[in-house]
Formats: structure tokens, C-alpha cells, sequence
């Protein structure tokens, strides 16, 4: 089956490299003609390009399958000028970050013109290419079902972890990593919530680990403490010089909470065991701040993974005027004045 | 009635200022003789002190009444020494900010003594003079009754706050801004859950100050949101320059925000707009800590009171570790860099 | 001066009643004719009013000041149909709680008629008459600066509050109780923020007296905590029956937690000590959402007031679902069987 | 190498069988003759037991080398008769859930009788027989070295998990599973963190997948929203039914939030999708609490985990006080009446 591809980034390329090497052929369109270049030296007659978008799309067998994955803030100018071009019964594939809301709105412009439109959150990051991308889609139902071999190619596939117990027979797909999760949009929500987790669940780390980080506070001298902090009652109790990096490796063994995120951290720390190349300014990338949005429309408790989005936000700063009025207040009423900085 | 008072400093002076207003006597205890000169020169035959201790006891009327009011972490020694001087029937109040555990043991050592000890949470701050000082008291009730008529005048008087609707007849203490909690301990314990409300109650205040600050986002230039922070969907919404000491006056008066804290911010805010003497180190003084501990033993959900305690936590810097850890899992699994520091 | 308001409930009679009591003139307009009456009887000539709205646009002299008070979802109807009815220069006031991204696009329609829009965000309550209402307010400069005189006679008044140490000379509106906030919007914009720290000053209170009420959980027999919770490390501190009603009404008076929120609590706790005629489901009505919709957009952190919002989700067991998984997940890993319903 | 169990239930039972497995000998102490025989039919010769700890004691070794795997109140006083019996250079193990404050306690009491304490945090619940345990361990070097081919046995080893990119050569024992953390303490400290994330972790899947379960709240009639709750703007974004089950297992295959706790949460929805066997009143067993004390303690913000122990309160109906002094205040102050049971 034949696959365009608009964007060769790491990620539109790697998609690419996965289909080719599962039989498929791929078209690619990019502004960069030395991205192009580089996917036809490496995957031959399998692959062919153009940096025009009329030019691929003439590239493309009809029904044409165009899988759109750039920047979510230019995806809506390309995907008005790539339905100018396209015919009834084609497919376009909005791979990247945009908000569901747009997936919706896009699919219902299109309708009309017969141009048919699938919405996929695709996961996986810098790894894909060796672990195949975790894909959640939406769609019409024909529609994904035509796609069903390219999904397959791009997904991890079943044995890329063991198999939930009880479940027998033919795997599902969303056993081989691709799941389609309902109507236009229903791909990019179910993405928008794993980020949602995927903060909170930062998040818990992060704050364990620094709970860690600070388990050898009772050994520091007693003149740190001035008035204006708490004492600490009982300093025998945070006398240990924990080694963190070592921490996380124990954890990937065995443990409630082993994880492909504490994979990473451990990997990390074990490069950079105090973590000196990082600021600690946290930026995020709206899917939070969406899920959070989706939790307030439903009436739904997102207690943690709200505590980790305003973490981030904090990270940057941003409380430092709220900061500002406690401490004013503070003063105001009982004369505290606030500490110098340590 | 006779007080006798260890510690001038501001909250103590204040208290034997009032009592002696109101008639009564007292004897101050105060390693500066300059706080004992002063107050004697303001209050006349009312009032008399000493530098040490076995003299101030000696000047005492039995049974004696010891209010101590000095720093929580000296409490326990002046405590300890007292206890040596006095005789079965005296009464020791620690008027302080120490943790309620210590009342329980104080209580416990001292009862075979006959000595009576009392502990009673202190509010007013730095109005304490004029407004009065609301009392949270424990200990046995016998003692806490013979202290009436000095904690009468201590407290504000129930013309201090409009009557309770439905409230008629002999006013309670209560009402007249003393209580007699419960035994030994149980006036720090309410003191300390006040203090949790104010810490959740001043957070409430800031965030939303914060919120007004920053209405005028969508003011400034695009160029400032780089692709590591979501661009602004909606830049008409955030174009409020908002007067904030304007606001948080006018929500003084009929709103249903109004409060002494709110009096206290418009206070500040009016005399340094943009709270520009303050840095946003916001200390916390240990009863937020403990009102935590004790929802955490009995199983009370806090969240409100726990992210106002753990907010100034990290305006104190403690979350960089944190941070950093998040930094490191968003470059390892998306090859995501850093902001730079705005 | 003369007022037209549209919606005679609790909230519009009484802004009548404080207006024509300060020498101003007003026309009504309700779907219920006795509500016209009542307050025609109770006024005399000063008021007039009619069920249909072209007979009370003419009643109203040019330029005509219509205050919409009505609930939010109607009143974008009301408004169409009441801007056919007006000429250039009349004004109409949305003094309900509609969101300002509304009043924002409300201002933008009518403004080729000519018609000025106001939005006022209307603090107070069941309490306004006596106490007043406290305003806040968007619109155009010249517009609201017409208003002046209706809306001193709506709002408390300088002497609702002590003055501001510091404030000397002409008294700011602000201090008399309303606020001129920004363009159109700014005022609804002020009375969400208003009214998402008002979540999160409540959940203060609830959470602290929470706390207190548990606060005898050491008493309780050690058979009921069974091998699934956690076992009470020392009983010995929790053994206080705290009177709650009484330690509300001791912190109005002098105590750092003082606010018109406590006041209430007070008097709703005298009446039913026990709580006894709630179940605990709390409503949110909006603008607690749209507050913190607000501080996702502005990257602002708001974790005190997210956390108050999820609680009152939480108590009407939007949780459900989510504390099923925790339970599904206890006992995969741990075997760990539910407590029964207790 | 010879190891004592003193209780055989599974977690004892389960590291007796790993180390018999692995070359090593075992004796077991337990009340239920029953669990003894039937390790005995098992394991053969490389197995004894005695239901009298004298009897256990007399059959070991020296130096003893004896692990407590029983419920942490117990182990206490278990381990205050075995110190009775034992001599000085033989090591006792807690390996149970006991609080780190005890560690530290227990070591210094029998270090004077020259017996060695290290206590080892354990994780793997029902599934550690064949996944191994991790093990987080307390204690002198010299102990805690002469344990090397017990914990050896214990742990997953270093093919449980791909090796961390970077490192080489000789794999550490964190990388085999199991890490000497630090003294007395340190074990239970790191294993008290490590449950502290779990919760957290364990919070963040629970949120979103209620987020996904209720993505249909649009599809509802619009009669089910009264005045009392905000009504939803644009049902339209919420008219997803998601297939929960399929979403956790299409997460297990290359998306960034797999984890083993997503692997277990995939199975037991498969098991029973709508999750009808569980109620939803969620326990915890005292790290988590730990975790936050031990966060307050050391200043350090913890919002994330805060919010997770709370939500498990929560749903145990803790919060329902105070949800009823929200409903009091809304009643008091707007004339808000509840909602009725939904």
C-alpha cells in the first residue's frame, strides 16, 4: 500500500522508514528537498518526493492516502490548501498534536467534498522507529479499516510486550499498538488524557525523587534554620545520602513502578547524576492544559494531573506574584519580614 | 486579678496592657530590663517586673498565674525552671505557638506537682492591642474558669463583630472571643487548624490576584511564546489591565470575599502597588505543617490546605530538584530542550 | 436618575428598592405581574413597570439604562430582543453572571447600533439590601462614567468598611463599594476571579473544620481499623470532642481568619450544630470553571483553587470511576481486597 | 548460604522459594504448622521449619541470618523475643512494611548485644516469585555485604529489564534489583518513597481514564444538568463512547506512559471492563502518609502526591463534613439549595 507523507521531521520520516520496511511504498512532500534526498538514498525505488504539494500529490495512486505531520500550528493551512488539490474518496491523516476541536471541525468541512478525514495521536517520541509508534485514531469507520495495513506497519506490534492475561485468539489491534477510539477527534482526545497522564505521572516521580533529593537535610548545620523556617523536630530521621541515579535503576527491576518514563530518568541520571544541564524550567505543550479543560467541561476531579500542570507553570516563575501577596500579607499582619535569599 | 507575664515582647506587653486597662495587675519577667522600665513608666503602680525569674515569682500573689509568652522553642526550658519555683496550685499558660503534643506531656509532668497548666492559642498579631486577642484555650476546666476574668479582658468583647443571628441572652465566651476548647492541648490544636484555614485562605486570595495580574497576556507580543510553550488561542480574552489595590478595595465592602485578610492586602497593596518590597520567599511558621500532620493521621483529605503549604514551599526554591527531573524526562523520551530563562 | 431593569427576582428588586430609597426612579419588567405590583405597592409612584418589553422600552426615558438581571442562559435572548427595541445612545447593563467572553462579543454587535454595553459582575446576595451590592464593572469610559449616580446608590458605601490606612482625601469609588475594572468584559472577569477565590476560601474553612471534627478519632475503638487502613500511631493526640459552632463564632472576633464567610458559617452552625440538614453535594455554578479555564490560558498556577473545585465535583461522586481503578489496581498488584461499605 | 524466614505467608513463602531455586537452604518459623509442611513437601531436604521460635532459632547456622516477613505492627515484638535468643554477629532483617523511624530504633537497641539490623523495603506483591522482588535495603556495609548471595536470589536480576543505555562493564546490584540505599532506615525510607510514587502514579491513570469514561457527557439529555450545575457550552466536544479497556492495552505497546502498573490496570479491565466488582473505597497502608510527613518535614512540595493520598480519604467519605459546611455556606450566603441524590 502507498502512504504520502507531508513532513519528513524525525517523526514523519520514521513513520516513513517503518512502512517501507514492511513492504509499503511512501510519497513524501518537504520544503527541505535535502530530507527528501536522504529517505530516496536510503529506501530506493520504495520512496520518491517533492518539495512541491501539487507535484506529490500527482506522485500519489488514487484513493490517495495523505498523512499530514507537521507543526499543529501550521497543520490547518496545510491541510486547506492539500483539500484544494485532493478528490472525493480521498484520505487526509492528521498525525500531529492538534486540539480535537479542530479534528472535528476539520472532518465536517470536509465532508462535503467526499475528502475523508482521520485524526491519529501517535506516540513514541524520539523512539518510534525501533518501538513503533503507539497509535489512537479517529475516523470513520471504512475509512480506518482501508488504513488498516499501513497502522499495522507503523505500530509496535503484539510482541512488544507480553500479553495481558485472559486474552486468547486473534489479537486486537490495540494489542499490536493501534486502536481505533471512535468519530473524528476521538484519536487526537485519547492522546490529549495519555499526556494528561503522562504529566501526572511525571510529576509523581519528580516529587519522590526530590523527597529523596533532600533525605540528608538533618545532617545540615542547625544555623540554616532561621526563625522564619520551621524547625526540624526530628533530625535523626533525614540522615542519608541517597544515590538517586542507583535509585532509579533498583526501581526498573521488579518494582510497582517500573516504567518506560523511569527507563528514561534512570538513563538519564545515570549520564548526568546531578542533573547539572537542567534548569528546572518545565515547558508544556497544551495537552495538559487541554485534558484539564476536558476534566472541567465533564465535572470530573483532576486533582493530580492539575497539580503537575501548575507545577510546570511554576517551574517558569509564574507564581512569583501570588509569592509576592502572601508574603504582604504576612507582614501585614504579623510584622514577618521575608527571608533573604539562601 | 494579678497576671503574671514572662516575655514583654510585642504580643506580651500588649496582653498585660490590656489587662491592666481593665483593672487588673501585673508582673513582668524579661531578659531587657528597657521592656520592663518602659512598661512600668507607661502603666504605673498597675505594673511591676524583674530581670529574674525567682524574683518575679516571689513578686506573685498565689495562686499564681504564669502566661508565657515567649519564642515556641524556649518555651520548654522557662517552663521546666518555673516549674521549680512555683508550688501545687499555681497555673502555668503557655500563650505561645508550640505544638499542641507538648501541651499533652507538659500537662502530664507538671499534674504531679499540682501545678496546672493551661495553653492558649494566640491571634491578633500586631493588632492585637486595640482589636484584642482571640483565645483558644486548653486545659482542665477548674483552672480555665478561675482565668475568666483575665481572659475577659484579653479578648476583644462581642461588640467586636456583629451578633450571630439567632444568637440571644447571656453571651457565650465565644462570643465574646475566648473558648475554653477542651483539655490540655486542645487550644494549640485549634490554633493551629485556624492558622491551616489562613494559610489556605491567603493562597485562595493570591492565586486569584495572580490571575487578575496576568489578564493582560494577550497584549503582548507573540514572539515571546516560543514552540516549548502553547501559544494562546484566544489573545482577545487576556487584554485587562487590571487595577488590583482598586479591586481588592472594592471587594471589601458587600462582596462575598470580604475579610480582615482582605482588608489587610488592600492595606499593602495600597501603599506599594506592585508589591515591589517584596521578594516572594513566603516562610511558614510550623502549624501548617502541623494541621497536615493531623489530617494526614486522621485520615482528612486537606488538598486545599496542602497545596497553600507546599506553594510556599516552592517559593522558597524547593521544587528545582523536581523541575529538573522533568526537564531530563522531557528531553529524554521527546528530545525536548529547554527554555532559556525568560 | 432612572434605572429599567429587566428581572424582578430577590437580586433586581433589591437593586430597585436601594436605588428608588436613594431618590432615583425605575421601570420594571417580568414575566410574573405580581412581582410588578408588589414592588409598586411597596414603592409608589417612583416605580413602574410592565410584563412586556416594548411597553417598558417606551416607559423609559432616552437615553434609556437597562439592567439585565436574569438568569445567564437567558439572557443572550433577552438582549437581542431588547437591542431591536432601543435607539442609539441607550445602554444596556448585564448585571447577571454571564461569562465576559460573552459581554466581549455582545459589546462588538451592538456597538454599529450605537448601543452601549455594560457589564457588571454583582456581589452580594441574599445580604444586598441591607448591606449593598458590591460592583464591578466593564464598559466604556463615558458610559459607565454616566451610570455614576445609579450605581453609588447600589453599591455599601464607604462606611461598609473601615478606611484603608493610608486612603485620605475624595474617597475612589472602589471604596465606596464599585469598580470601574476595563473594557467591556473586565467586569465579569473581576466577579470570576471574585468568585474562584471564594472556592477556595470555603474549602479552607471545610477542610480546617473537617479536621476539628475528626479531632476525636483517638477515642474511638481501635476494632475499627481494620488491616487495610492505616492504624492511628498515637490515639493520645486525637482526643478532643471540639465544639465547632462555638470555635467559629470565637475566630470572628480578633482572630486572623475573621471574614463575612465565617460569619455566615457561624450562624449556619448555630442553627443546625450537626450539619444535619445537608447531604454534602455542593454545586459549582460556573465561574469557579471558568477561573480556572482562565489561569490554564494565562499559564497561571492555581492549585488551591483547582483543588477547590475538584472537591465540590468530587462530592457529587464524580470520583467513582477513577477510585474503581485504584481499587482494580491494589488488587492486581497486592491482593488487596476492598473495605467494606463502612 | 542459609536463610531463616520467620512467616511463611506468600511474600515469605515466595523468597524462600527463590533462594531454594537458587542453591541456598531455609528454615521457617510460622503459627500454621500446615505452611510449613506443605514448603517442606516442596522443597525438600533444602527445607526446615518449627512452629516454636527456639526450636527455628536452635536449627540455624551461625551467624544467623533471620528475616521477619510479618505484618508491620507485629514485627516489633517478634523481633524483641528473637534478640532474646540470638547471639551477637547474627543479622536480623525486617523485610516488612515497618515505618523507617523504627529501623533506626531497633538498630541502636540491639547493636549493644552485637546483633546486626538492616531492614529491606520490598516490592513485587503477589507476582514476586517469578518476577523476583526489589529490594531496597537499610544498614552497615559489612552486614549488609555478607548478604550479597541471599539478596542476589531475591532480586529480578539484570535481564528483568534492557540494560540503561551507557552503562557498561560489571552491572551493579541496583541493576540486578537490589541496592544497599544507606544505615538503618534507609530501606524502609526508599521503599516509603517508592509507594509514595506509586500512589501518584497510580492517581494520574485513575484521573484520566475517568476523563475518557465520561467523554460522553454530551450525548446525555440536557435534562440531566439543573440550575444548580454549570451546563456544558459545547456538548458537541463530548460525544465519545471510549472503549477503556482497548485504550489501556493499545497504551502498553510503545506509547510514554507503559508501565507494569498499566500492564495490571489493562488486565483487570479486560477481567471486567465496567470494573462492577469494585465499590471504589480505596485503603492505604501508611507509606503514603510517610511519604507526605516526610515531605512536610523536609520542606520539600509534594502537590502531586498530596493529592493522590487525599483522593483515596476521599473516597472512603471522609470528605463528607466537609462538603456539608460548603452546602451550609452556599446556603447562607446566595440562598443555594442542594442538589438532590443523583
Amino acid at each position: 500500500m502507498q502512504l504520502g507523507m507531508i513532513g519528513l521531521g524525525r517523526m514523519g520520516a520514521n513513520i516513513v522508514r517503518r512502512i517501507v520496511r514492511d513492504g509499503h511504498t511512501a510519497v513524501g512532500c518537504e520544503r527541505h528537498p535535502e530530507n527528501i534526498d536522504q529517505l530516496a538514498a536510503e529506501l530506493g525505488e520504495n520512496f520518491q518526493g517533492s518539495t512541491e504539494l501539487p507535484k506529490f500529490v500527482a506522485m500519489l495512486e488514487t484513493p490517495r492516502v495523505v498523512w499530514v505531520m507537521i507543526p499543529a500550528g501550521a497543520t490547518g493551512a496545510v491541510t486547506d490548501s492539500l483539500s484544494e488539490l485532493l478528490e472525493p474518496g480521498d484520505i487526509i491523516i492528521d498525525g500531529g498534536n492538534s486540539r480535537y476541536h479542530e479534528d472535528i471541525a476539520r472532518a465536517k468541512a470536509l465532508s462535503p467534498k467526499g475528502i475523508h478525514y482521520v485524526d491519529i495521536g501517535t506516540s513514541g517520541g524520539v523512539f518510534g522507529l525501533e518501538r513503533g509508534f503507539c497509535l489512537m485514531i479517529g475516523g470513520e469507520d471504512e475509512t480506518v479499516a482501508h488504513l488498516d495495513p499501513l497502522l499495522k506497519s507503523i505500530a509496535p506490534g503484539i510482541e512488544a510486550a507480553p500479553r495481558t492475561p485472559g486474552r486468547t485468539g486473534e489479537p486486537s489491534t490495540a494489542e499490536q499498538g493501534y486502536l481505533h477510539c471512535g468519530p473524528a477527534g476521538a484519536g487526537h482526545f485519547v492522546k490529549m488524557v495519555h499526556n494528561g497522564i503522562e504529566y501526572g505521572a511525571m510529576a509523581a516521580y519528580a516529587e519522590g525523587l526530590n523527597i529523596l533529593h533532600k533525605a540528608d537535610i538533618g545532617t545540615r548545620t542547625a544555623g540554616e534554620h532561621s526563625a522564619e523556617v520551621t524547625p526540624l523536630e526530628h533530625p535523626e530521621y533525614y540522615r542519608y545520602a541517597i544515590d538517586i541515579p542507583e535509585v532509579t535503576e533498583v526501581w526498573r527491576r521488579g518494582s510497582v513502578v517500573a516504567s518506560w518514563l523511569l527507563d528514561l530518568t534512570a538513563a538519564e541520571l545515570y549520564g548526568d547524576p546531578n542533573l547539572d544541564s537542567f534548569g528546572g524550567r518545565v515547558s508544556d505543550s497544551g495537552e495538559g492544559r487541554w485534558t484539564l479543560d476536558a476534566a472541567i467541561d465533564e465535572g470530573v476531579p483532576a486533582p493530580v494531573l492539575s497539580a503537575a500542570l501548575f507545577q510546570r507553570f511554576a517551574s517558569r516563575g509564574e507564581s512569583l506574584y501570588a509569592d509576592k501577596v502572601l508574603s504582604a500579607m504576612r507582614q501585614a499582619f504579623g510584622g514577618h519580614h521575608e527571608l533573604p535569599q539562601g
